[in-house]
């Protein structure tokens, strides 16, 4: 066991939980009693009763996510079930709550039936203000987001892509101002078509970041190809628009930007040196696609990561508290794309123009100014 | 409005939500985080995944109750839906906190189906350590209650039901005491035949309170009335002995003790004058079966009710906190009678014999030391 895992278990043998519930008005009166709970209490529920929209105001709600999961894609652990994936989600809600002062609960829905899971997930929905959907392997992620959506009434979000996706456009869209290039005439190549991949594909093609080319283990993945899921199939359609086949090393040579979201070590050298001035965002963890000092040698002209220990760390926690906080204070009935740009935009603008520098593309994950940025901007572009 | 329900409405205008979701340490620097979340988190994780117990250790769930809903019998305002319910589930789980030191989370279930509700709760039961049902209609909630309790391997504990029985088993204890009665030889009439009813009716026979009879609108209930629903047939089974037939006023007459757990102003000072040296807790609220001075004009020794501006209130707050942080710290598996006991005779013990009083039968609901001795009577009555 190394260091940082064995510090973390002896923290959480100290800790009994990461996260806790408490009362947000001491009961120590006859009065108080009277007002937090009975008699009192019948006035609030007649009131929502009557009127729905005001569960909002009277009860947690207004300020509260669920982090969801079935615990079939635990950070790198893969399918470890119900119980031992509430750590991760845990760690999440303490996140949300310490960058975003937003509440999260952590709930592990312990079915792998994607009907049972949605159905579920629906008939708890009203006890919370927001839903956010955590480490849920592909491809079944893309079928329960769009099945939730449909079904609840309040925002639904899976983090693995749409958070991974908005801090990956953050960070491009100072790279390329770092770099001078152009957004509309860039080549960005993303390594990984899972939930993460998937997203980030989507987005920066919808925001317009010229030619997006996604690959798998199976090489370039163009329109038409069989075999391909139905996240995968979906993105073929609005990326690779000039149908190239090919192995990564193919689709990286004369690219301008590599995003990685797969496993260590599946980049090399050459294939950074083939590219056109290359930023390289090789986001595995804890082992990157190449590492950064690797990369640099190549010739990249920035790198980020996924990691605390390189500088551009590409983290989610710049952007969860702040769309779900931004979400919540419109009462967003849902996460639009439009939102997920207004955020993305809000943390690149983040580092002033003056202090873009290869080395300092995105806030750091710490900086718990972020969220509040981002909430307002998520905030005012939330649909009518 | 009244003026209790008018400041109620405002105190929760002011809070937005009785609870709130806090992490138990501050992540402020990037060692916080790579403990509290990734990387380190994955060890806690594959703890969990190697020995499922542990879940209990690493996570919160060793500390933490499920407060779930259906939202059908939310107070006296019966089937407001879940959203409405919220403020009482939040009002609970407040209590849980400031009285147990427990932490609780309220969860609306938004379904009528029995199924459906059972299922989605067991879904999500791996997320906690316990499951306190409340202010689910009988007679489904006594089916609910069975088929979660089978399926689930945390306590499950329906405190309109039990949570009430234990409290009035308290209260019996005492006051019996008090008037020199004893617990083998006295009859107790028990009004209105739901949830609560029934459940007193069960643990009073159980613990070997003599002669129970149980009356509820069309009066007694005797083996072999029709109509019976399952909880009340379960009933009348084990209360009753002599097979009496007749009105609440018959079943009064000669009897020692009275409960009511029906609606105000059943019960006239005739009835009361019918008793033995009458024993009368009339606990509908917010209006009693009869009123505490009519019961002593008609010549009532004990009198308690649900009211806190009446001696002698008869409140669950004095149970569910201690009961389910006994259970917690003891890992039950269940709540079983023998816990339900312990939990009643521990919380009579409360008020020492020298100071036993008509006026003074059971502890204040405000005392925040009844939960620590109620747990550890429980813990101590766990099943191996």
């Amino acid at each position: 066991m190394d260091e940082t895992s064995r510090r973390s278990l002896e923290l959480h043998e100290q800790l009994h939980g990461k996260i806790e519930v408490v009362s947000r008005k001491h009961v120590e009166t006859r009065d108080d009693l009277s007002l937090m709970y009975t008699p009192g209490v019948a006035e609030p529920c007649r009131q929502i009763q009557a009127d729905y929209q005001k569960s909002w105001e009277l009860t947690r709600r207004g300020n509260l996510v669920a982090v969801i999961t079935d615990g079939t894609a635990i950070l790198g652990l893969g399918d470890i079930g119900p119980a031992a994936g509430m750590p991760v989600m845990e760690g999440k809600c303490a996140l949300f709550k310490e960058f975003g002062d937003v509440d999260a609960f952590p709930i592990c829905v312990d079915t792998h039936d994607t009907d049972e899971f949605v159905r579920t997930v629906q008939l708890i929905s009203k006890s919370f203000g927001g839903i956010n959907l955590e480490d849920i392997a592909a491809p079944r992620c893309f079928e329960i987001e769009r099945r939730l959506k449909e079904v609840c009434d309040i925002p639904v979000f899976h983090d693995d892509q749409h958070g991974t996706a908005i801090v990956v456009a953050a960070a491009m869209i100072n790279a390329l101002k770092v770099t001078g290039k152009q957004m509309g005439s860039v080549k960005i190549v993303i390594n990984g078509a899972g939930a993460a991949g998937c997203a980030i594909g989507t987005l920066l093609s919808h925001m317009g970041f010229g030619n997006v080319v996604m690959c798998d283990v199976n090489g370039i993945i163009c329109e038409g190809d069989e075999g391909l899921n139905a996240g995968q199939e979906a993105i073929s359609h609005i990326t690779n628009a000039n149908h190239e086949h090919g192995t990564l090393a193919d689709a990286l040579r004369g690219a301008d930007a590599f995003v990685g979201v797969s496993r260590g070590n599946l980049v090399s050298r050459e294939m950074v040196a083939s590219m056109n001035r290359p930023i390289v965002f090789p986001m595995a963890n804890p082992v990157p696609e190449i590492m950064p000092d690797e990369a640099l040698a190549a010739g990249a002209e920035v790198v980020g990561t996924g990691r605390s220990d390189f500088p551009n760390q590409i983290n989610n926690v710049l952007v969860f508290p702040g769309i779900f906080k931004g979400a919540l204070k419109a009462r967003a009935k849902e996460i639009t794309e439009e939102m997920e740009v207004a955020a993305a935009k809000a943390i690149a603008s983040l580092i002033p123009e003056d202090e873009l520098d290869p080395k300092n593309i995105i806030p750091s994950a710490l900086d718990k100014g972020v969220a509040d940025v981002v909430a307002k901007a998520v905030a005012e572009h939330v649909a009518d």
